[in-house]
Formats: C-alpha cells, structure tokens, sequence
C-alpha cells in the first residue's frame, strides 16, 4: 500500500529537522523495522510535535496526548491501512495524523480548509471510518471484519484483515457501543477478527458517570497490571490451534459460567487486560500476539491511559486539556478569548438557575455535557435535580419523559446534532404521549470549527413535523432569555428551543425573562404596503435587517418579522406579512423543510400563496465543511446579500448588491 | 385511588357469570384481599378471558398469555396505580387492561374506536406510561422513582411509590435498556424504589439473539430456581435496617468485586432470581418482600416464564401465537385472510433474494424482524449473509455502513417508524460518509390496527432533509420491485425505499425488476395543457387517479404524475407540471414538509412557485388512532375525494364530490 508522499522534507513542516525519528516516518511503513527504543523515542518526539501543532490551532489536546504510545504500537504492528484502526469519536487522532502522511498539515487543523479535527474518510485511506459522535466504532468494526470474512469466502486472493476499533471508558457506556458488544460474539466468523481497545483514561469530557464506568474503576483496581509474561501467556491460551478451538471454547463458556467472568466475558469477548497505555514494552507485544493469532474471537484490550499524558500543564488542569484554544507551549497558558457578549449557553443556563430557586418542580438533565449546555451552574445550585446520565441520549429522553409524568418540569439539554441519538425517544415517549419535557436545544445551525458532523442543521425538520411539540429560536440572547422563561412555565406538552453555538450580540440583558405567548412573532421593522417581507427564525435576524438596508438603498422596501416560534407558526403574522406585500422571505438555519414547510401549508390552505412571491431561504443540500460560521452562512448563501439578492430576483430587478460577492 | 366504575354487572360482557372470581374484580382494589387459592383461580379465569377475547379482535396473545400470573401478583401485592407498573413495549398489558376496568372493553382492542394494543396513558390511570416501541421502560420507570423522591422532599406529605418496569429478555438486549441500567444505580436516592422484572421467556418476535440472550440461558441454567424459603432470605439478608447499611452495601460492592457478580449486579442491580413466573406461592412473597421494605437499591428480579403459557394450541406454535389473527378457541385455527395480492413486504423480499443469486455482495440485515421485513427467506437462502442483529436498531444501521466501506451492498430492513431510534447513525454514520447503505422502510405511512405508534409519518421528513440521499417510494408492488432493483445496484450513495404495510393491487408481477433511473418520475395519466396536476408520491397514486375521474365528471382536466422519487425530484417533470397546469397539488403520505418541500423550493428557485397554484398534500398535524388504513387516510384528509377538493377550491369551484363525503 502506497504512502502518502505529502510529508516531504521541504514541505514547510516548521518543526522538522528537530525530530530525527520521526522525521523519517512518512508513513506508518516506516515504522515498521523500527527496534524499541526507536519507536519508545517516536512516541516521545510524536507528543512532543502534538502539543507544538495544537499550541497554534487548538483542539482537542487532551486525548490525543493519552494515546501516543498506543498509536505508536497500532501503527508498529499491524498493517494499515489494509488492516483497519477506527476510533471511536476521532478527537484523539491528532498523532496519527501526523504518522499517517498528514504532518505537513497539522497545522491546519480544524482551520478554513484545513484537516478535519476528526477522522474523516476522504481525508486519508488510514481512516477507514469518520467520526465525531462517540460509540459507533464497535459498529462499524464489526460491520468491516464480517465483510472481509465474506469478501475472502468469494474471493481466495483476498486476505482477511485485523480491525481495531478503539473507544474509551466514557463513550462505551452508551446504548450503541453495548449493543455492538452484544453482537460481535455471534455475528459470524469474520467477527474474529474484532478487537476493541477500551481506553479508560477515566474521563469523557466531564467525568464518567454510571454504574459501568464504577465497574471499570473496580476491575482496575481489583487486578494488577498485568506483567508481559502473564499476559503472553494468556494470549497464547486463548489462541490455541484450530483442532483444539472449538472443547476449548466450549470448556471456556463452562467456567465462565461458573465463576463469573468480567461483564465483557459475559458479552462473548475475551478480555486482557488491563494494560499500561504508555509501556510500549507491554504494548507492542501483545499487539503483534492479537495480530499473528489464527483464530480469534472478538478480543477487549482493557488499556489504562491518562488523559493529557507528558505535558504537564495538560496533566495538572482539571479537564486534562479537554479541548483547548491556541496556547503558549512552555507555560499551557491558553490564549483567551477577548471577553465578549456572553454566550446563548451561558444565558439558557443563568435563567434556569434563577426560575429554579422559586420552581422546586425544575429539573435538569445533559448527556455527559454538563458545561457544553450551561448545566453546570444549576448543577452546582441544585445538585439533586441535576441529572447527568452520561453519554446516552436515548435514556436522557425518556428519563425526562418519566419525570414529567409526575409533575416535574424537565429540561433536558442537548446539542442539536447529538439530540438525533435520542429521535425516536422524542417521538414515541414525548411528543406522542405530549408530555412537558423542555428541549434546551445547543448548537442549532452551523457551528464553525467542529464542522457538518456538529452542524445543528436538521432539527428544525425533524420536529416541526411532530404534532405537539412548541418550537422556538430566539434571534438574540435577550430573546433566549424570554424562551428560557417561556419553556419553564410551558406546561401544556413538550417545546424545543433552539440557539445557536457562541456569542449574543452584546445586548442588555434584563434581569429575568418574560414569558412569551406561544406562537406569535413579533414585526421588527415595519414599511408601508407592497414591497418585501422577511419573516425570520431565529439569529438570521441580523443579516435580514442588513439586508432590508440593502434593499432600502436600492429604493426597495422591506418588512422585517422576527418568527420566534417555528411551531405553531404565528398564522396571523403570516397572513398579514403576504397579504401585504408581493415577496414573502422565510429564513431560517437549518435545512430546507423545517419551519418554511409549516408557512407555506398555511400559504397554501389560505390561498394566500397565489397572492405573494413566496421565498422560502435555508441550508444547501450539502454537508458544510468546518469554517468560520461567518464563512459558512455564506456558503450556505443565507447572508445578508443573498437576501437581499433572493428579494430582488422576486422583483425582478438587479441590485448593486449583487456585485459586493 | 377511586377504581374505574366502567365493569358493570350488566355490562355487556358476553363471558360476564362465567368467571366467579373474576366476575368480582372491578379493579385490583378488589383482588387484595383475596386469598392465594382465589388468586390463582383469578389467574386461570384471566387466561380464559383473555384467550376469549383475543379471539374475537386478533392481537398479541402470546406474550400476555406469559405474563398473567405476574400481572395478578403485581395488582394483587402494589398498590396500583399509585404504585406504578410500567410494561414495556406494551403489547403484553391485555391481562392487565382487564384486570384495570377495561374488561367491557376489551374485545374492542385495535378495533376502530376501541382499547389500543397497547398501554396508553390517555386510556387508564393505571398505564402511566404508554408504549409499543421496546425497551423504554427501565427509563421511564426510573424518572418516575427519581421524581417521587424529589416531590416527596418537597412535600412531607407526598408518599413514595414503588415503580415496577416489566421488560422481556428481548427489550433488554437494545442499547436503551442499557443505558438505563447504567444509569439507575447512580441516578440518585429515588431509584432504589425501582423493581425491574426481567420477564425471561426466551422469547421476542423471532427467537432472541445476541451475547445477553446467551447469556442469561447460562444464568438460568446454572441456577436452580430458588425455593421459597431462599428466596426470602436473600431478600430479607438484602434489605437491612437503615443502620447496617452503609457498611453492608461497602462489603457486597468488594464480594461482588472478588467473586464475579451477575452481569446486573455489576450494574449496580441486586439480582433476585430466577423465579418461576407462573408461581403465584413465589410471586406474591416475593413481590411483598421488595414492597415493604425500607429501603432498596434497584432491584432486578428475573423471572422465567412461557410465551403463550396455558393455552395449548399457543404453546405449541413455533412463535407462541405472537400476534393472530382471530381464531378458533377450542381449535386454535386462525382465521386465514383471503388469500390476495402479494404484501409489499414480500414482494421486496423476493426481488432481493432473487438478485443474490447472482450478486454475491449483497447482504441483509434486520433489527429482529426477519420475518416482518421479508427477509426470512433471504435468511434462509444465504444464512452467511443475514444479520439479525436483535433490538438494536442503532447497531444495526452502523454494522451495516461498515460493510458498505469495505465493498459490500447491505441492506438494512427496518420499519419506518423504528428508524427513528437510529436516526442519528443514518445521519452521521451513513448520510455524513456517502455510504451506499440501503434502507428498506417497511410500514412507511399510517398502518391501521397498531395505530400512531407505529405510524410511519415522519421519515420522508428526517430523510429527505439529509445530503446524499435517496429516497424512493412505490405507488404499487411492481414500482417496488422495480425500486429494490434499482436499490439494488445504486452505488452512488446511502438510498431508501419506503414503502406501506399491506398488499399490492394485484398486477401482474413481471420476473425481475428494472433499475429506473435516479430521480426521473413519470405521468401516468396526461391531459392537455391547463387545468390541474397531481405529483404523487407512493401509493395515493390510485386516489390521484380516481381524483381525477372525479374532476373529469366535473370537466376539469388533470394530469397524474407519479413522483417514484422523493429525493433527488424529478426537477424537468416539477417544472412541466408547473408551467402547462394551473394548479400543482404534491400528495405524499407523509408528515408536511418531506417530498413537498424540495418541489416548494425549486419552484421558488426557478420563479415557477409564482405561475402555479401549487397545494402539498400531506397527513395533518396530529396522531391518528388505529383504524383501517382507509379510515385513517380518510380522517387525515388524502383520499381521492379530498384531492378533488382542494383541485377545485385551488380553481375557485365546488364539485360535486364535496357532498359524497
């Protein structure tokens, strides 16, 4: 398999020359005559080269300083790319981008038109499956060793391969991730080739929580490390010749029906484990034993590993350098952020807090993202009602569903992207049964560095068409304020409401929010009869008024609305904006279908859509790579000019506008 | 607790007088006081009835059969509906709806207008959580628990109730179950009133499987069924005074730790069992031990019991009478429906068994559903490429986009409104990645007898918004077969075919299907330019086509076009549509805001949305109970009748047709 031969010597890598290892590793083919104190030096001069790239682009530091060594070791042993490595989410790949022909750009990572923060498919042949959501690399392993099974039954030229799917301790407590588990035993031959690397750094991006990750803090501490001997020899039991597979296995079963083996035993794994992540010495090894053996079945290696491992600062801080920002190397000081309007996160989280000193009913639940939703303020004033379940939406859901059935009121804070985990939950055991559970909605719309696996791009579809549910989208942070209030007291069946990654506008914020009538909007700018209007959801608002400026220069007049509410649309607002004027704009931030398909019903059963130019504006049929969100609304041509454009082309005119692309 | 007064004496009951024992029991307040021989009587009359009435509606008898001594025990010991018991999937709660004031009702279940086949909260107090999709109930339960505890804090007065989750070994096996589990040990002081009844019949729709079905044949078989007297030792020795426990609970944490738990206890469960299920002398002690204890940790009692149990012609049935149709009670013959057209589920089957035979690449994968998907027979033509991977529709959709990387063509068979539980795996994992995974989307549209559970209204909404998609639906069986054809060898990219429950319209079915070309739709029926046309997509084509008879009689001229692809749109046909007719409806049995979405927009795109009256058909923004799909297409407003009218009111005039209603 051919490297790729993008890392050349005088390809601009700053940093090369001062690593005289891995200067010469363009591919992990070079490693693979390296003895072991060359690959222990890689590793060192690997991290090293990690923390100087991620210093200038920040990221996700933390877990890919945990794992150096045993990318050392993956890439040392088995064959990639021909053999798979998948792992899990794909935050911690930054090291092996770098030994898989990407160091010449890891600079440019998570940057405008740089490498993806994650793994990604087309990025290189070495990542065989993209990520970004945790807990589906099991899944997918599994799904490659089945279908090289089966492509070499058709096919006797064709080798099997090795597929190493490695997830760490905080992603394998979900549905998914168990539900993989309880197949590979039984998916077929080819699921022999399957082996899971358990990560346990003790740390997602808040601690673990659940009764699993308790079971691996008790495993752990109820077994030594492993010594290398023992763990040869464990291996070598394990993979016996084929003649003595199959009493073997059956007297295995026996015994661990008798004694009790580990939970994975009791899954159909065979576990070893658990091993130091960063000894090389015991790694390499019992790699290549995994590696040689003919016959396996699917195989845990439990491997410890600290997050933020040989960088001190990363080491000392609390969330081991979860996620970073640009920082100074020597010291781990992190470039801050200008000190800006605050964030729609931080504003949802202040009036929870606040409606929940005087609502004993207000309760709270995240999915292992207590900061990235704003929670953990309430966590800290209210630790009873606060919920983390860990990395499982479906449970969240349903959890809150259960709750509400009793008379609490239920927020339950998701991002957008990751509330997709929990859709059939929304449907069947909220929305259906129309119980008050508040949807506190993160990461609406496009989300800048993170890219299209975060993008809140679907949500407006994939709830405005459920019966029962409120949605809201505030178009700045002193709106979410009124919706925060608004969801508190909204008792009447579930509502939604969602906002966007990053900053307000810099707006007053009143001391409390108002509690807002469901499903009226509210006119923003007014002009006489005739002309345009712009209905908008959510913070699109700001570039609709520029554009009714722009439109304004060009003679043409515009009212701007502000929806509030994707459902129930405000049906008076609707009929009065088109009755009123030849074009009618909807905008909004997400994907087309979604708050435009209820207007245009309205439209439709009113006839009103004869009367009116309707122009519904949303997200373009693409997945829309990471960016800055600026950059990216202007891909996605919902930016003031286009507006002003899309109304313009209506009219049929030409506006200057058009020109300022 | 006031009981439902709705079992009268004179009722109406047809086996009223028959039952003495039963014939008292208006509500459980009326079984605790009774005796345990007149339990078990109640038992045996509650089998009788339920098998009677079962056979005159049709239902799932099997699993309640199983469960009828559990549901007396659980009735006969709780203190329902204060305490709650929550059944999971629900299909199971038909002793149960008799025993709660719904026996005069009962043989109206999934008939129009009659008891729903499953819990429902708007129908009984006692159901406080609605079900039908599986392995919600450990969640639910647990919100509950967590919620009593914190009202009661709040108010001295409020009392704490038992919270009772009843889950087969089948439900237990989906990553939501787990997720809960994983959490229900750690969610907070409430959770130790949470009993989960591990309802162990070794048994789903299809036989189980999977690692945790291995799994606990091996717990069961290793273990005797404990007597009596061990039983209550055990739960006595767990349930100690409040003062002992802190140090008790420390040294079964290290036991457990030392000598290997059950798997649940490992979750931080104590595991009582097994017990026999149908042995009111276990159940009932049993059952009291856990009431009245002070205070517990989540407790999981595992109970082993038989689908189908006591009615001979049901446990002699290789599926255990799952779900009949109406029969015979002393033959147990079923009531064979006239043997029709072949169903859509079928007809899917056979085209694709029929193109691996000479595609070795294709493989099937099911979510536990072999046999409602059509896929039985292509697991038994290539068992080596057939998944069933059990309850685990997340898994399933993930599995299926790692053979797709390595060359594979799988199908995932999976009903449309059980997709939603793996909707964010078709986004991330498939959709995300360009994967050419195909969907076959069984029960898409409304489904009669299952009703809005089971509804599959949403998909064309959650797929048609995602990039890379394609999405098909047939408007009859040989469109099908043309559609898995041509499913068959796109390879472009991740592609579904939706199509309903029930049988085709019985053309002639050619041998093989053609591959149509993506995105190109085709008319059906064309007049003349001018007057009306109706874009269908699926199977309102017959109701298109019988609308436009009805305008014809009117002398309004209309063409049918059939859209045959949701996604990509036939973007030429849309435009001809538009530009030679006056009025364009789209019709699609679907939520608003799916198929007609994509037309709204490239019409605006292209001005045409200002030349034509265009009206989107679609369900209307509510759940429709179960009824004859008929009944319910007709209740949401898409039968042919309805199309002629919005024709009409789009051209400003009343037909006849208005009056037929």
């Amino acid at each position: 398999m051919s490297q790729s031969d993008n890392a050349t010597p005088n390809s601009g890598i700053p940093t090369m020359g001062r690593y005289p290892v891995l200067d010469r590793v363009r591919g992990p083919d070079d490693m693979r005559n390296l003895s072991a104190d060359q690959l222990k030096q890689l590793a060192d001069e690997l991290r090293s080269e990690t923390v100087d790239a991620v210093s200038t682009t920040g990221g996700h530091l933390g877990a890919s300083l945990g794992v150096v060594e045993l990318t050392v070791a993956l890439h040392a042993v088995f064959d990639t790319p021909d053999d798979r490595v998948v792992w899990d989410v794909g935050h911690q790949a930054y090291p092996h981008k770098i030994l898989t022909g990407r160091r010449d750009r890891i600079r440019t990572l998570r940057q405008p038109g740089g490498l993806s923060g994650f793994t990604r498919r087309a990025e290189s042949e070495f990542d065989p499956f993209g990520a970004a959501h945790s807990s589906t690399s099991i899944s997918a392993g599994l799904g490659m060793a089945v279908a090289h099974h089966l492509r070499a039954e058709d096919d006797p030229s064709y080798r099997e391969r090795n597929v190493i799917a490695v997830i760490g301790d905080g992603s394998i407590s979900a549905g998914m991730a168990y539900e993989a588990m309880n197949n590979a035993a039984v998916a077929g031959p080819g699921a022999g080739r399957l082996i899971v690397i358990l990560n346990d750094n003790e740390m997602s991006i808040a601690p673990p929580v659940g009764s699993m990750s308790n079971y691996l803090s008790r495993l752990m501490s109820s077994r030594q490390f492993l010594g290398l001997r023992d763990l040869a020899g464990k291996v070598a039991k394990r993979l016996p010749s084929k003649i003595e597979r199959t009493a073997k296995r059956a007297d295995e079963l026996a015994r661990g029906m008798i004694t009790g083996g580990t939970l994975f035993e009791e899954l159909g794994f065979y576990y070893v484990g658990p091993v130091d992540g960063h000894d090389l010495n015991q790694l390499v090894p019992i790699l290549r034993n995994l590696r040689d053996a003919d016959d396996k079945g699917p195989i845990l290696l439990h491997v410890i590993t600290e997050k933020g491992r040989g960088y001190k600062p990363a080491e000392a801080a609390g969330d081991k350098y979860h996620a970073v920002s640009r920082f100074n190397v020597i010291t781990g000081e992190q470039k801050k952020a200008p000190a800006g309007p605050p964030s729609y996160t931080s504003v949802f989280g202040r009036e929870l807090v606040r409606r929940a000193t005087t609502d004993e009913r207000l309760v709270a639940i995240t999915a292992a993202m207590p900061s990235g939703t704003g929670l953990d303020a309430f966590a800290k004033a209210y630790p009873e009602r606060f919920f983390d379940v860990g990395i499982a939406e479906q449970h969240a859901v349903t959890f809150a569903a259960g709750m509400a059935t009793e008379g609490l009121r239920p927020f339950c804070a998701i991002y957008s992207t990751f509330l997709q985990r929990a859709y059939d939950q929304v449907v069947h055991d909220v929305a259906l049964q129309n119980l008050p559970v508040r949807f506190a909605i993160d990461r609406a719309g496009l989300v800048g560095a993170d890219g299209a696996t975060h993008a809140g791009s679907f949500d407006l579809n994939y709830l405005c068409c459920l019966p029962n549910m409120v949605v809201m989208a505030p178009s700045d942070e002193v709106e979410l304020l009124h919706m925060s209030a608004t969801a508190c007291v909204y008792d009447d069946g579930p509502s939604a409401i969602r906002y966007p990654r990053g900053n307000g506008l810099g707006l007053d914020l009143p001391e409390a929010g108002e509690v807002l009538p469901i499903g009226r909007g509210r006119i923003v700018r007014e002009n006489a009869r005739g002309g345009i209007a712009i209905l908008s959801l959510g913070t699109r608002l700001q570039e609709s008024l520029k554009a009714a400026d722009l439109l304004a220069a060009q003679g043409l007049a515009t009212t701007v609305a502000d929806a509030r509410f994707a459902k129930p649309i405000d049906t008076a607002l609707v009929e009065q904006l088109a009755r009123e004027h030849d074009v009618l704009i909807t905008i909004e931030e997400g994907a087309a279908g979604g708050f435009s398909s209820l207007v245009v019903r309205h439209l439709a059963e009113t006839g009103l859509l004869d009367q009116v130019k309707f122009r519904p504006m949303a997200l373009p049929d693409t997945f829309i790579d990471h960016n800055t969100p600026e950059a990216q609304y202007d891909e996605a041509g919902l930016n003031a000019r286009h507006i002003a454009e899309t109304a313009a082309s209506a009219l049929g005119v030409k506006i200057a506008a058009q020109q300022s692309a």
